[in-house]
């Protein structure tokens, strides 16, 4: 079941650095491999991610700290997968920093959250109404991540969800890594198509 | 020829999403294996398009049920690639969600169309004199799929065609896969051109 | 030396089609395989460029004729290779339509030609001089294809160049087929800058 | 330890020419071999960087200059990496041309820098408080590369680092290529995400 779910998360990994989303060594994974206890894997912090490597992930608990004697070191971030964890039955959460999660983190920064309605995409939240309204909420980056890790903790709800930190990229999560993979690509796309609109109805209300 | 279609299809499947058209798992796509009985493969719902798999398509009837048991279902859009086959010599239909086509869906959705003239890239629709006028219809989302088809089946005329879907995509079909992609790809094009063009021209009349 | 220059047009092929740089089956690539008489390897009708198959060029003469009995069809715009070759001591000619490209022909379409200055990239049309000034012309697109052609043997001058034809792409050529694609890519840098330039520095002058 | 050398900088050439970031052969990099005496690599002029090749670098010295008889010819920017090799300890350094490099650094020429604050990926640049500053200089672009290198030259401090050249794209340097290739990798997301956020809140100080 470990080898299992490593090659789960390493292949996420391969296609969201095909498609250049851990710029600059940015991002990082997870996926649950036990409840009782809770264990995790996590991406090794300072790795290049589009390389695959015996190094990429090591097991944590659920204070993030490594099950097992080991020279790698955990993401700086992993207390965000560990409230995450805690908080839901989500079995897999992704942070992940593009240009358009970052730009709309800004520019709706103010208003502590981005919504999206009458598009046919938030179907991946399993919104099926045709009135639905997504709202993603935006958090406050702070460099003190137990910090950050309080505030995000805030905003989890359901086991699968969404929430995007200031200038600081994605997070997202879902019961299994397709559904958190699931998530991401829902998301992006909406903040890319959000984008787009602005520029030929800037004057809209969203 | 059943297994001769369903590589042509899978083929068309890896190829848009290698282009990653189809996030957050949207998109689906049809091809015709015969036509008394009519009979099609298309895209089973919730998978990962991005995988090539035994299970991405099975073959349906003329109403869009599974031809034979299977635990596989069909996409949630089925009854739209339906309607083709039944008022065309349509063989292949793909229905993809981009950034592009959902922007000019809403930019232009309130006029029911979008409009191309004087651009190389309609020949690919078959219109070849210099002043050939190229009209796309838009129609409006609705979350009832019966209700979408039946509206849908409207814009249907000719072997080849695509039809926008507000802030849901389009749909194109063609006689073979090649030419339903070659209008896809068109259609993108022109889509992009569109959206580029109107940020440096943007009191232009279409 | 016909199976080397076959396999360095596909190389070339192959390497724009992976950049998707042949929407809708649009562009067109010819490579000179002799000088008496004039032979030249020209792009088949109506091919899937993103596949690599022994139908994809054909041999044709002075006239862009078929040099051989074939079922393959010369591309439509063959005889905009052949004035080319006729003129020039050029090797290899490729014709593609982008974004880009097409954006930059109709904004510029009017003055008839596109202006690069203060950019490094000019270098790669051998312009070494600090204020050494780019110009691309740009031709009306016609629909009657010698029409086209006469137009456009106008604008050729020299070993290597390009030229825009309005809302029809661009097409370069060179010595070598390396040559080419340099100018090919040197040209669509200069074109995306300048369209990104623009958004942010919409009264400069250029 | 020079083919270990060799093959790293190959590695880092084939992720960057697959991302399109050395279009018209423009762009080169270095990788440092040896201090006593100062022996690097640096890529040859005139290659296709797309291709993996035995000719791709050749082995220069603090001048710049071949260490061993060849026909291949250093890049014309060899002289800036010497710089950087001279004045730190970097052990690699790469030049490369993008569309948003080239457009940040002529729509923030004329300050002479550009600076980013408040956006998490400057922690690729080492810099870990919660206000810190980061600032990229712009030198002019000189058509004569002794009197450039110099100018670079004044740029350059810490074992990291990155400068703009107007319209002639970054050039980073870093201990190690994968510490280059990070430096670069934030560059450019940074740049991007400025361009796009301008488009968005284009009144905004920075």
């Amino acid at each position: 079941m470990l080898k299992e779910r490593w090659n789960e998360l390493a292949d996420v990994k391969d296609e969201l650095a095909n498609r250049d989303w851990f710029m600059g060594t940015s991002g990082n994974l997870a996926i649950k491999v036990s409840d009782h206890p809770l264990h995790f894997f996590v991406t090794a912090s300072g790795k290049d991610k589009r390389k695959r490597t015996d190094e990429d992930f090591l097991l944590v608990d659920e204070f993030g700290h490594p099950v097992e004697q080991t020279h790698l070191k955990p993401s700086a971030e992993t207390l965000l997968h560990v409230e995450i964890y805690r908080k839901t039955n989500a079995g897999c959460s992704l942070h992940v920093h593009t240009i358009d999660n970052n730009v709309i983190s800004e520019i709706y920064g103010d208003q502590g959250e981005v919504t999206f309605k009458g598009q046919e995409l938030i179907k991946a939240f399993d919104m099926w109404e045709e009135d639905a309204t997504l709202k993603i909420p935006i958090i406050r980056n702070d460099a003190h991540i137990p910090t950050l890790a309080a505030k995000f903790s805030e905003q989890i709800s359901g086991d699968t969800g969404a929430v995007l930190i200031r200038n600081h990229g994605i997070t997202v999560w879902g019961k299994t890594a397709f559904e958190a993979k699931k998530i991401l690509e829902a998301s992006e796309f909406l903040f890319r198509y959000q984008l787009r609109l602005l520029e030929h109805k800037p004057y809209q209300i969203i």
